[in-house]
């Protein structure tokens, strides 16, 4: 499934939470995320993502679907992605 | 077009975005929105975004769907939409 992640996390956990998500998916913006990853792999993400997180300040929107090309993407601005190769 | 928008911009300017945002879209996270937008409609927001945005430091991604039902939506912790209403 080509998936899109986005987090809203308190700076105290963020880094964690980048860490992780940078392990499954590939990081495109400051808080987001995209990639390709099987519905057993998507689990076993949020399964540690919600041992990092404070559920009740801290949020995860994780937009799926089945195919990648029923998605365009335009960026505008600076590519971080470019960024993410040099960290 | 059913449309997934995620900004990153510096916080002397995303007063600005936010709310240049809000009056096309729903805010769904810190820097997520989404929505219903025609072709015009969206030209119409880039073209107001670009000239709020330094291009060089700033990045918005947009997402576009030609159907909302070919994404799935899943939100884990705290939902912004109730926030959205109240302020």
């Amino acid at each position: 499934m080509y998936i899109i992640l986005v987090y809203d996390i308190d700076q105290r956990r963020v880094g964690k939470m980048l860490k992780l998500c940078r392990q499954y998916l590939h990081w495109i913006q400051n808080s987001v995320f995209e990639g390709e990853l099987t519905e057993v792999k998507l689990k076993e993400l949020l399964h540690h993502a919600k041992s990092i997180m404070d559920l009740s300040y801290d949020s995860i929107i994780i937009f799926t679907s089945r195919q990648e090309k029923w998605l365009d993407k335009t960026v505008i601005g600076l590519e971080k992605n470019n960024l993410d190769n040099m960290l």
